[in-house]
This record gives C-alpha cells, structure tokens and sequence, in this order.
C-alpha cells in the first residue's frame, strides 16, 4: 500500500504507549541477485522482543510476511527493512496486536562509512542495574526510543554526528541505535550485553564470530571513559546492521586512530564489501 | 470521527519510536455541569513535553481543538481526554507532526479508590542521574512508556494492582502512571521533582498546595524503602489525574496503615468529590 496509507487507530498503544517492538536488517539487491542480511538472526531477535513484551509471537506468519514483501522489492542498492509490531488498540472489543513490515530505500550512509566524531552522554543507571529486572526490558528492542531520539538530536545540537551512551561508573554502552567494537592491545573488544539494558548486536556478533574465526582475539568487557581520554584505544567502530561499520575518529575531544585495513576487514565480515 | 478510524502511517516516529508527548486530564459531567480539571496545568505542561522533545508548540490551536471535543462530550459522569504528538512520519517530503485529542469514558475505578496493595520495582537508576541530562528527557511525558507498561504486567503477575519505582539507592520515585503522597510524623511528603526523573504531578502539587493553605506542613525529600519496612508511614497513596486519589494498603510485605479520613480529604483537594 502507499507509504502515506493510515495504517494504526489514535488508540493504539504503539502510539500512545511506546509498547510494542520492531526489528530491522538490510536488503541488498544487484546484478548478482538479492539477499537480506542475516535475517533468521533478526527474525529470531524480534520474537524473543514479542516474548519480553508479552505479546503472542507466531514467527512463521511474520517470515510469510517479511518474505512476499522482500520478493516485490525490485530496488537496486540497499534498503532498510523494518518488522514492528505493537500491543494494538486500548479500546475494543478485542485487543488484537497491530503488525507491519515496510522496506524502503536505505539513506545514503557513504559519509558516515568514512568516519564520524560522537560525543559521550550520560545514560543515568549503572551498567549492571538490569539484573533480575525483566520490567526494565535491557536489550529488548521496544518502540520506545524517545531517549535514544533524543540523544541523536543533543549530538547534532553539539555538532557531532552521534552519541554513545555511558553508564553512571562511565562504562561506554552503545550508540542510539547501534553497537560498538574498540581495538586494544592488538585485540578486539565489545561490550557484554547480560544484565547491562545494552541491545545484543547482531551485526557486532556475525562480525566478531568471524573474527575470532580467523584467529583474533575478541574480549567482551566494558572499555571506559578513561580508556579513551588515556587514549588507549587503538580503534572505535560503532556498527549497525543498517549502517554498517562506522569507524570513529573522535570522542569528545579525544582523537581516535583509525586503521582502514582494519575497518575494510570488519566491514568484510558483517557483509559490507565495497563500502556496500 | 470512529474510534477504529486509522490516523498514523507506518513511517510515523510515534508508532515506530515512540517519539512523541501526551498529557490527560479527567472531564466530569454531571447534572451541576461539565468541566475538565486543571485543564490550563495540563495543557502547560503538554506545552513543555513538546519543547523537550524540540516539536514545535502551538497551544492556541491545540486549546481550540481541544474545547471543541470537550464541547461536543455529553456522556454523564467521568471521562479520560487525552492530547497526543508526535513528531509524524520518517519519510515524506514534509515531516510533519502528527497530533490527535481524544475523550472516552472513564473505566471503574471504585475499586481501586477503596485501596490497593504495591510491589516495589527497581527502576535501574540512581535517583539524582538526570542533573544536567536533558537527552534523558527526565519529567517529560514521552509516548515512550514501554518500561512503565511492562512494570503494570509484572504487578498483576505477582497478584498486586500497581507497582511503585524505586531508585538504586532505594529511593520510592513514582508508580507507573501516577505521583505519590506519603504521610509521616503527622506531615505529608511527596517527592522532589527536580533531576529525579519523576514527571511532575499536577494533581498531587493541587492537592499538596490547597493542604499547605490549609496549614499542614508538607515536605519534598525522597522516602526510602527503609521508612516502608520500619513500619514509619502513617500513610500513602498513589495519585493521578484519572484515577484519583488511591489509598496503598500494602508494599511489598508490609501493611501500611490507612485513615479514610485522610484520603477523603486529599480527594477532596483534588476535586474527586465522594469518590469521583
């Protein structure tokens, strides 16, 4: 249907509420054909979302779905496919959820592909303040992401082009809506995403399974504000399966060294060949 | 226009981020007339939900339209108007905002005005991490309210009626969808509002003024989970626009002591005569 189509009621509590959750990955049509990056991870992901909400999750209608809409795709280049769904409408005779998928042409990321400058934000909780609290829904991709908006918005108010999030002890979490690899001590790290509220990445995992695959060693635990402005790092990425890996070159006031062959090779991994 | 009519897009940053405001307020009508409490408070504060979130505010239209839908309800007894924004859709040669006012009848509750029993839930954060924070958007009512849905399931999954945040240091911050009062050493308190996060009540600040003017001392500081289970309170109550004024029977394990006496005095101060 046209993208301008009224698709959701004033009362639905996707609307009113924030409640519900989505899931997005990339589609990839070229003259070799077209391909969705690691959709059962993705798929997997938003049910397990559905399941932390509370809503009824039934995977193989929503893979019914995903998959006629990805078959009339025709775009050439990327596209941004997104699954959301919500607790549907607070009035009603029945409170049936609402669900959708849309795709559309994915925003030209080529800039922030050759490097961006982030400043640091506070998060306001302690990075292990999730633990034994399901309510809090650490790691649940839900809908309600006025924070995260409004962070973006502080860090072009700043004149930067991202945030990263911190924790209350200064343990760096993840960007808005993306997650973060570091290079120290000739190694690669992450940041642990149990217990943490952080958003399990599942571009960060496909690139750093390969990586340990080809022998790298991979960490994952918390790099700090003092890491950066002792300037320890030897290499920032904050990485998103739509965005794919974005090399950071400054924090703050901190400049960050940034390796290209480094980023082509995680790049390569999470399936952006080519800046692609 | 129906209350199934579809209004949002797919692509609207309310539906798929939450990103947007709302405020609510109660219309009584009754055989004395109709009238919409602390109408002006609300529509204020509705005001500086959107200068938070950077959308841009227009209260002359939305007063216009609001007296419109409240000119056109007749339903005797009590109401729920709700204002909603959002920042309308992600795509699109024009972003813009999406907003909606709607009234429907208030759902029962009597029950809940007799009393109800609490759980405690960690809210994750440390109750001073919004000084300086704005991106947090503490105090703001953001459409972002998946935690505070998620922490109403988990009360009802452990056979409470509501729950009640508390802050890392065990600080009570607020319940889901309403303020709290607390009576001890023959005062009331209620919570700072200030870098705390907690969105500002207007009802309990109408109620806690009109009980200042009548001479009760009335303080702002934190009550901690160690006042609850010292067994010091002499009462509380959960407050909000909607439901009124709402005696706590119980916290967690602990009873907390009721005086109708009390709780028929604060309603009255918020206007929610013989229990409306």
């Amino acid at each position: 249907m046209p993208s301008d189509s009224r698709v959701l009621t004033a009362f639905d509590f996707g609307a009113t509420r924030g409640d519900g959750c989505f899931d997005a990955c990339r589609v990839l049509v070229t003259s070799q054909g077209k391909r969705v990056d690691h959709f059962d991870a993705h798929l997997k992901r938003f049910g397990e979302s559905m399941k932390a909400l509370d809503l009824p999750v039934n995977l193989n209608a929503w893979k019914t779905l995903i998959i006629d809409a990805v078959n009339a795709w025709d775009h050439p280049g990327e596209a941004v496919l997104k699954m959301v769904m919500t607790r549907g409408p607070e009035y009603g005779h029945q409170q049936i959820p609402a669900g959708w998928v849309t795709i559309v042409p994915m925003p030209d990321h080529s800039k922030a592909r050759n490097g961006i400058n982030v400043i640091t934000l506070n998060r306001g909780y302690l990075a292990a303040g999730f633990k034994d609290s399901p309510w809090l829904l650490g790691g649940v991709k839900t809908t309600s992401y006025a924070i995260n908006q409004a962070a973006k918005r502080e860090a072009a108010r700043r004149g930067a082009d991202d945030a990263v999030f911190v924790s209350a002890e200064g343990c760096l979490l993840e960007g808005p809506t993306s997650g973060l690899i570091f290079a120290m001590n000739d190694q690669l790290w992450t940041t642990p995403t149990e217990n943490t509220g952080i958003l399990r990445s599942i571009t960060v995992e496909a690139i750093l399974n390969e990586a340990e695959a080809g022998g790298v060693a991979v960490n994952r635990k918390f790099i700090t504000v003092d890491h950066i402005s002792q300037q320890l790092l030897e290499g920032f990425w904050m990485v998103s399966a739509i965005r794919g890996v974005v090399p950071v070159l400054r924090v703050d006031d901190t400049e960050i060294p940034h390796n290209p062959g480094i980023t082509q090779m995680l790049s390569e991994a999470g399936g952006f060949e080519n800046g692609q």
